[in-house]
C-alpha cells in the first residue's frame, strides 16, 4: 500500500519528478504516481487530495510550473505533509514556479524544495517517514555515508589525476 | 442580480479590492463582494465557483496576494471570464502574486491586471460587459473622456502656475 | 465578419502568436490577424485601433515583446477589451515584456496573460465573447471536457506503461 | 521532553520565529528554542545538530536571513526533517534567505517555508508528527475548522457592514 | 521659443521631473513642461510628438512610471531625440518603468537614464544641445568644476571633522 | 574625420557592435571604432575619453557588459553625449551590464539603450547630430518610411500568404 | 601611516562605511577615509589609485551604490586588494550596486561582501593583513570569541526570560 | 607546501575552478585542490577548514552553486580570506549562488567574485599575498602589462582589418 502519492499537473513533468520515485525506491517506501491536474481536472483532484489520508497516504509530493497551484491546492485538502517541487520554466527560470510554490499564505504550509529539486522531495519525505520508522532512519544513515564515500572517492580521484586529468576524463 | 463577483482571499486586500467596486459603481454595474479563500475553505469557494454562472454572474474578480492561487482556482472552475489582481507583498513587492497569477497553463487563462490594479479590474469586467452592452459603451467613452478632461485641467493648470506653484499646491 | 483582431509588431512573433488564431479556429470565432506595429508605423496603427470597434472587433489581442507597447497603447485607443500576450525575450526571459503590458496605469486595463501564453489569450477572447453567446459557452464545455480526458489518458497511460516505460515513450 | 528544535542565528529573528512556537503551543507540542549561529559558534551549533536526534528532537525549524546557512547546514548534519524559514532582509526582501535556503543540493533536503512564514514551519512540523500521532490530526482538523469559521465570519461581517463599513472598522 | 520639451503622463511624476528642469535652468536652455498622457488623451498627445520638430523642440524628456510607454511612443512620432526618465514605482521599485524604456525594438531609440533621474535627463539633453552649441560646453565644463569642487569640500570637511563629527552635520 | 567614436571593452563585443556601425554607415556618419578597455589600460583610455571631443569626436557609443564601467567612465571625461549599450551575459541576461549603465549619479548621465541594442545607438548618435544637421533629419525621414515600408509589406504578404503559408516561408 | 584606504564616492556612504573604521579601529589598523568620486574628480581619483600602493596604503576598501564604479576603478589602478561595498538603493534595493561591483571582468577582481556591509569590509582587509602579521591574527581570534560569547549570552538569556520575556526587553 | 587551498563541493565545478589554478600556475603560488561538500562531509570539511592555518594555507578559494554554503561555512572556520566563486545554475543563472555566498552576516565575510569568476579568484588571491611578497606585486605588474598588450595588439587588428574582417577572422 503507497505511503507517499507523487502527483504532477503534467507529463512534460515526468522526467523530473521520476527522480523523487528513484529515491523512493532506493529507501523501499512505497509510492503512486499520478498525472493529475488541480486546473484542467478539478473534481478528480479534489477526490485525490481528499481521500489521500484515508487510503494511507503520508506524504504528498506535488510537482508543478509556472502558475504553479497544485502543491498549494493540495495542501488545502490534505491533512498531512506536502512537499513541493517548483518546476524549471523556459522563461523566468522557474522563479514564477518557486514563488507560487513557497509563498503560501498563513495556515496552509507547503514544505519546498529546489526549482527542479525532486529527488530532495523522495528524499525529504523519506526523512518525516523516518520520524517514526528507525529502519528508514538506518537507511538514511546508509545515504549519508554513500553520499560521503562518493565525494571522497572523486577527491582521490582528482589527487591521483590532477585537474587536467580529471577533466579529461569527464568528457 | 450582481454580474460581477469580486473575491478576495483575506479581509487585508479589502482596501485594495474596494477600488474595483468603485469603478463598478460608477459604471451602474452590479456586483458582490465577497472574502473567500480556497485555501482556507475550499468546498465553500468551489460551491461560489462552481455555481456562479448559473446565478448569472458573468465575470469573476478575484484578488490575491503570495502564492495567490484564487484566480487561477476561479478559473478552472468557472466557464467565464476571470480577472486576477495580483495583491502587492512586503518581502518581494507584489512578483510573487503577478507570477502565481499570470503564468497560467494552457487552457485556463486569467485575465491579469497591474499589481494592486484593482481599479482597472473594474474597468475591464466593464469593457467585457460592454461588448454585448451598448449602455456600457457609451458610459466607457464618457469615462474616458472625464479621464482626458482631469489630465488637460493639470495641464492648463501647470501652465498657469508653473512647477513650483504646482508642487507647492500638492502637499 | 471578424470578431476578433490578432496584432503583432513584428513578424517573428507569428509563431507563438498562431497559437491564438488555432483556438479561435477551434472555437469557431472569426477574427483577422495583422502584423502591426506602434512605433514603426504609429498612423496606420492608430487608425487600425481607433476603427476597429466601428468594424465589428469584439476583443484585440496583442502579442509584443521587449518595451512592449502594442497592447497598452491598443487599450488606449479602442473601447472594449484587449488581451495582451507578453513575447519571451533572448536577454530577461519576457519580464521585460510582461512588466511593460501588465502594469498599466489606473483606467486602461489590458487582460495580460503568460509569457508566450497565446493560446490562452485566444481561450480568453472566447470566454469573453461567451459572455453573451450561449454556444459559445457549449464549446468552452466540450473543451474543457476535452482537457480533462487528456490528462485522465495520459495518467491511465501512465498506470499501464510505469514511469519508465511512459518516458521512453515520449522521446 | 521538546520533539521540535526552533533555531535562529540572531535574537533579531525572534519575533518572527516566535511564531513557530505559538503555533506549537497552540497544538501542544513540546519544543525548545534556541539562539544559535553556524557562523559564530559552528562547534556548538555542530554538537548541536548532531546530538538533536538522540535527544529526541524529531524536527528542527531554522529561521536566517541573507546567506541563510543555518538551515543547510542543519540538514547536513541532522537525519530528520529540517524545515527552513527565510527571514526577509532589507536590501533584497528576503530572495538571498529564499535562495540560500531552498536551493539545496541533491541529498541534503530542506523543507522552505514562505518568507518570514515561521507560523507555517510550526504547523508543518506538526504535520510531520501528526503522520505518526492521531490526536496531532484531530487537532490539525480542528485547526482547519477554526480557519475556515474566521473567513467564513469576515464574509458574514462584510456582508452585514459592506465594503465601507467594513474599512472602517479596521482602522 | 522652448528647445527641450519635458514631458510627463501624471502630476505625481512632477516633484521628480522638476529636477530635469533645475538642471535646464542652470544651463540657460529654454524649455517647456507638459502634463500629458498616451494612454488618456491620445490625441492630444500624437498631435503634440508630431508637431514638436516644427515648433523648434530639439529634444523630449519624457518621464513615466510602471507601463511606461510614453517616452517610446514619443520616438515613434518624433525624429529627435527623447530621453526617458523612468520613475520609482512602489511594487518592484521602478524596474517595470525601466524595461518598459529601456528595452525599445530595433529603429526607434530612448535615451534611458536612471530610475527617477530626471537630473540628468537635463544634463544629457544639454549636452546633446552642446553639439553644435559652443557655449553650452563652458558651461557643462564649469559645471563639472563645481561638482568636483563640491566633493572636494566634502572631503576636506571629513578630514577636519573625521567621521564621528561629519555625521553628526549631516543630521 | 569621425564624428562618432564607438568603443568596446573586449573583440567578443564586436559582432554586437558592429550593428552601431552598420547604422551609421546607413546615415552617412563618419565614426572610428576601438577595443579599448577602462580596466586594462585606463591610461590609453583616459587619453582617448580626454581628448576625444578637441579631435572632433561629437558622440561617443560604448558597448560593455557585467560590471560595465566603460560608458559612465567615458561619461566622466568626456563632455559631449555618452551611449551605453548594455551587452547580454550569459549569467543573468545582461541585467548587469544595464544596472552598471544606467544607474548613474546626479551628474554624469550615460544615453542608455536596450541590452544588445547597439543598432539603436547607431540611430540615436544619428539623431542627435542632427539637432544641428538638416540632412540627417531627411536622411531618418527617409529611414522610417523605409521602417514603415518593411512592416507593411510584410503584414501584406500575411494576407495573402496567411499564417501558416507565412511560418513556412520563415523557415 | 594608514595601511588601508577606505573610499566613497558621496558623503551620503558615510554612515555605512563608518562601520569599516570602527572595525579597523578595533583591531587597531591604521587607515585614511577619502570621499573621492571616479566620476565627478576622476584626475584626483586616479592619482589617488595610482600612488597608494606608494605610500604605503596595503588594502582599499571602496564603497559605492548604483552604477558603481569606483571599487572596480581602483581595482584598474591599484595592484593590490581591493574590496566593494555595494551600498543599498531606493530603488532597487542594492542589485544594482552589487552587479556593479561583483560581476567584474576577467583580470581585474573586487572583492566583493554583502550590501552595506561595511563592517565585513573591515574585516576582511585585516584577515588580509594578517597573513603576515600575527599579532592580528590574534586578535581576530579573540574577535571571534567576543562573537561566540556574544550569542551564547544571548541563547542564555532566552533560556532565562523566554520569548515573550526576551521580546519585551527588545523593545 | 600549498598556499592556497582551492575548494569545491562538486566535481562538476571543476571545468570553471580550474581557471583558479591556472592563475596561480601564472604566478607561481602553491596551492592544493580538493573537492569536499559542507554538506555531504561535513566532519572531513570541518577538520579541513580548522587545521588550514596550521597547515600554512594564506587563502582558501571556495566555488559552490545553488544555496552555496561551502564559501561562508569556511569564512566561519578558518581565520585567514575565504573568497568565494558562485558557479552558474541552469534555473536562475547563479543568483542563488551570488547572494548565498555575498550576503554573509556580520562578523564573517567572504570576498566574492564575479559568477563563475574563478580566474579573478585566483588573482584575488595571489593580491592578497602580494601585501607581504614583493616578488608578487612585480609579477602582477608584468601581468598587467600582458592584458593590455593583448588588448592593444586587438585594437591594432581592428584597425588593420575592419570591423567585417575581425568578425571574420573570429569564427
Amino acid at each position: 500500500m503507497p505511503k507517499v502519492g507523487i502527483l504532477m499537473g503534467s507529463d512534460s513533468d515526468l522526467p523530473i519528478m521520476k527522480k523523487a520515485c528513484n529515491m523512493l525506491d532506493k529507501f523501499g517506501v512505497d509510492y503512486e504516481v499520478k498525472i493529475i491536474s488541480a486546473h484542467r481536472m478539478p473534481d478528480i483532484f479534489m477526490d485525490y487530495a481528499k481521500t489521500a489520508e484515508k487510503r494511507g497516504i503520508e506524504v504528498i509530493i506535488a510537482g508543478a510550473g509556472g502558475a504553479a497551484h497544485l502543491p498549494g491546492m493540495c495542501a488545502a485538502l490534505y491533512r498531512l505533509p506536502v512537499i513541493g517541487v517548483p518546476i524549471q520554466t523556459p522563461s523566468v527560470g522557474g522563479v514564477d514556479s518557486l514563488y507560487s510554490i513557497v509563498q503560501m499564505p498563513s495556515g496552509i504550509p507547503v514544505a519546498t524544495v529546489a526549482i527542479n529539486g525532486a529527488a530532495n522531495a523522495g528524499i525529504l519525505a523519506t526523512k518525516m517517514l523516518a520520524i517514526s520508522d528507525k529502519s528508514l532512519r538506518e537507511k538514511l544513515a546508509l545515504y549519508e555515508e554513500e553520499m560521503k564515500n562518493g565525494v571522497v572517492a572523486k577527491s582521490e580521484k582528482l589527487d591521483r589525476l590532477g585537474c587536467d586529468g580529471y577533466i579529461k576524463q569527464m568528457n
